[in-house]
Parts: structure tokens; sequence; C-alpha cells
């Protein structure tokens, strides 16, 4: 992979939220038919529990991960056929976040995207197995040699991946968001809790874009950066959405964090106080991306979008 | 690495039980403190997490996969500080897989070990998370630059260990399983269960030691097909056991298999005929060793002690 690194100076433009819908959609349809194409078809005895991890992953959700991937690695002239393989990947691995984060000793969700959670249509079993075997194979694609990456890139992926979804990584913010329910956190805990519950997950999609470039250990440093304040922002706008927006926008129950007396940012700053945090982070998000120039153009539209979407 | 392919004629021994013995809990300490170390130390928000990993993990059981992982890798001269990484890894992997088959939802088992299991020690969340970030984990090892294997082996024991662990393996194995329950299954039916549940971690565990010593294809092949008849033989003999020893013998509740209506071997041969597969599966394994010569007694051995353990 030739490196295309970017050396025009810093244009950073008012958001163009037709274009980037325009192109998330775009993308979010190579991801989904890619994700198909990784999954196995449904048959034989095991049936079921492919329907199980089909049902999890396709046919929802707007891709935000995945969209982070595939753009950054574009930045260095990856082609999508590529990068989409990597977008897939770290799609199954949210959506197995998702179904475990569902179960009735979890969060103990019905719902999930306006759909039935895969615990509510299948069964518990089904859904526990789903969502390991979902994270087995978003590991596998990756070392796959048609991700025609080098094994040095692959390796590279994995342990970035690795690193970002266990004990250190979101599994860890999982387990800190479980422990915390029911008493007052302070906001630098919750800020932590966050970054790895889902900051971890997207600060890697935008980093493994880099990895796959071969980028240069500063500019996969700054999306990498970029990528973990893209996170911040999104958690931020969460609780401010759920605080705000009606279940009908949501697609789920909505004023559940007050409900449960969650320490939340809106909690902890009200909702003006949160919006200036995620506006903070945002802008930090989009610094990062001044050595893009107007290449890096989506990305920053895309640091507006989280903060401004109402589902 | 070096190969020393071994030019022996075949040598079958009558089984050294006291050797193999000294030899399997000589590994399983190494194992041991290898997963210790490789597992993070208790502090910091996620403690429990950790707790729960470490607790699942540690202190217990006679390394069977790590042992075979470990030893089959000594047959190409690969020292042992390199393969008992991958040993902890898919003795990782091993022990999520039972922390989520005792979960409520699945075989509802409160104890493993003699010891609570780990959803009762802790609780649901608490041991589907850890199952989760064990997993992880065990994928991070692979790939981790101190394996001091190339990264085309690190990538080689990636893919071969998803295949082994997913929806085509035991994954899929657990759902054919829990699907199977309280229905009478015909005998290909369930040694096609068990070949994924349980035959393909063994299967891998021996052919890992393969991949680490960069052995031949036809070498691979053998040391594969060796694990998958000692995978088979292990889960019939796992069937005998349920049905002839003691529950103080086993550590756990005896004739279960029987009260839950399961298709066992057992069930479908009688104890003498499963017995007998046992014995014809054993053999199947040994043939496989010839290349080997006297280098692979202690896989010999252990052919015969999987089918002639108590416990």
């Amino acid at each position: 992979m030739s490196m295309t690194e970017p050396t025009q100076t810093t244009i950073i433009r008012a958001t163009d939220a037709a274009l980037l819908k325009q192109d998330m959609g775009a993308r979010a349809s190579v991801i989904e038919s890619t994700i198909d194409a990784l999954l196995p078809p449904t048959k034989g005895g095991d049936a079921r529990l492919i329907d199980a991890m089909r049902y999890a992953t396709l046919g929802g959700g707007k891709r935000l991960r995945g969209y982070l991937a595939v753009t950054a690695a574009s930045l260095f002239g990856v082609p999508e056929s590529q990068s989409a393989r990597v977008a897939a990947s770290v799609e199954m691995l949210h959506a197995y976040s998702l179904v475990h984060d569902d179960l009735p000793a979890m969060d103990d969700d019905d719902m999930r995207r306006g759909q039935p959670s895969t615990h509510r249509k299948f069964d518990e079993a089904t859904a526990i197995l789903a969502g390991d075997a979902l994270q087995t194979r978003a590991f596998e694609i990756l070392a796959a040699a048609h991700t025609h990456a080098s094994a040095d890139v692959r390796i590279d992926l994995i342990q970035s991946f690795a690193e970002a979804s266990g004990a250190a990584g979101m599994v860890g913010g999982q387990m800190i968001d479980m422990e915390g329910e029911g008493r007052a956190l302070p906001l630098d805990e919750v800020r932590h809790l966050h970054a790895l519950k889902t900051g971890c997950l997207i600060r890697y999609s935008a980093e493994a874009g880099a990895i796959l470039g071969q980028a240069s250990a500063d500019l996969r440093k700054r999306l990498r950066a970029y990528g973990a304040n893209i996170g911040a922002a999104f958690q931020i706008a969460d609780d401010v959405l759920d605080a705000t927006a009606t279940a009908e926008e949501l697609g789920k129950t909505a004023g559940k964090d007050e409900a449960s007396g969650k320490s939340t940012f809106v909690a902890l700053l009200g909702i003006d106080g949160a919006r200036n945090e995620a506006a903070r982070v945002t802008e930090a998000a989009i610094a990062e991306l001044a050595p893009f120039g107007a290449q890096a153009d989506r990305l920053r539209d895309l640091a507006y979008y989280v903060i401004e979407r109402r589902n």
C-alpha cells in the first residue's frame, strides 16, 4: 500500500450534512453486504445460531464504527474493497457487545433499534452463544489473508482490536458501568467509564484506517485521538438524547437513565453543560485532522453529525 | 525455528503412566504461571472483572489442551517458553467456554471442579463479561509479538484458533448440544456434536504445536488427526465416567446425563460399547504418531490416559 500523506494546510469549513448523509448511506450499504458475505449462510444443525448472529448484526444502524474505519483508510488510498472487511469486523464486535449488554443479567433490554433484542427474538442461551461466535468471527476476519493486508498489518489490527475491546477496553467499561449502577459517580469516573465502554472501539475504528494505510506514527496518533474524542462526543450526545428525545425518535425507551439513577453527563453537568462538553471534545477531534486538509472533510462533518443527531 | 523431523521408525510401547503424570504436572505448573503472568493483576475499577477472569482460569485442571500444545511443539524443538503462551491462550479460551456453559440460561451448573462456578462465586453479569474478556485475551496473546513466532505463524495460529472455537467449531457444537436436549439423537449426530463442541479445541491444541514448529503439511495433518481422535476419546470417556464414577471422584454431579435424558455414547452404545468406541479412536490417534517415533511417547501415553482417567 503506497501512502499518500496529505500536504495541504488546514481547511475547516462549515459542515456539509447532505454530503455526509449520502456518503454514510453509500458506505453503510457496502458494509452491510460485506457483513452478509462474511457471515455463514443459514443451514445445517447450527442454523439457529447463524440466524441469531445474522439477526444481531444485519439490517440496521448507521455503521458509525465501520464508516470511521473505511473513511480513515481512504485518507491513505486504501480501497473500500479492503477496508470494508475491517469495518465488517468491528461492526460484528459491536453487535456482540449489544447482544450481551441487552441480556436480562445485564441491562435487560427487550428492544434494540425498534426490534426485539436478540434474546427476546430467540432465547438467552442462543443470544449468549451468538455473541460469543460474533466475537470469534470478528477476529477471524482480521486474520484472514483476503484482508489483502500483510501479516504484520493484520497482527497490528488484531492487537489494537483486542486492546480496545477486552478487559482494559470495552468489556472493562461495561463492568465499571454495571458496578456503578445506583450510585453517584464523579465526572472523571464517568468520563473514564465511557472512554472504555464506547470510546475504545470508536477510537480503534479510526485508528484501524491508519493501520491499514500504514500511516506514519504521527498521523496514526492523530486519527486515534480523533476517534477517542468522537467516542466521547458520541456518548455525551447519547446522554443528552436520552434526556431530551422522544422514544419514537430513539427507537428505544427514552428517559431511562434518569429513571435508573444512572450517573450521566446530563446528571452531572445539566443539559447545557453536557452540550458544551460535547462541543469541546468535537472541536478537539477536528483539531487532530489539520494535517489531512480537505481530504478529511467527511470526518469533520461526522464530528458535527455525532453531536447533532436525533437518534 | 529449525525443524527436527524425526526419522525413527514407529515404536509403540506400553503406556508409562508415571512418566506422563510427572510430565503433565510439570507442564501444568508452567502453564499455570504463564496464565497468571498473562492476566492483568487485580486493581482499579474493573477489579471484580479481573478477579472473575482469574478465578475462572487459574488454580485448576490438568491443562490437557495446554499440555497437547506444549508437547506437540516440543516434537519440533520449540522451547516451552514459547509454546506455553499458546497453551495459556487455549486454556483461557477453554475457561471462557466453561464460564458461559455453566450460566443459568445454558447448563445451569453451580459447581465446577469442586468449586462454585463463576456466576455463583460472582454473579451472572460478571460471569458473562469475564468470559467475553477471556476470549479477547486469548486472541490478543496469540497476536502479541512476544510469542516469538513470526507474524505469519501468529496469523496461522489465530485463524486455526478462530475456526476451532467459533460458530463452525466449539460454539456451534454448544448450540447443537443445547438444541438436542431432551430428544434422542442418532449416533452420527452425537459424534458430530462432540467433534465440534469439545473435539475442535483439542484438535487445535495439538495442531498449534505443529504450527509453532512450522511442521510439514503431512506432520501437521497427522497431529491434527491425532488431536481430533483424542478429542473424541476424551468425550466418550467423559460419558462413561458420568455413568460409572461417583460424584466425589468427578468433583461434580454424577449421573447427570441419564437424569437429563441426554443423547450420550453410553445411552446409544451401552457402557461396554462406549468403551470399545473409545479404544478404537485411541488406537486411531496413536497410529497418526508413527513418523515421530519414540519422541512422541508422551502423546501416546496421553491417549491411553484420556480413556483410563477417573475424573
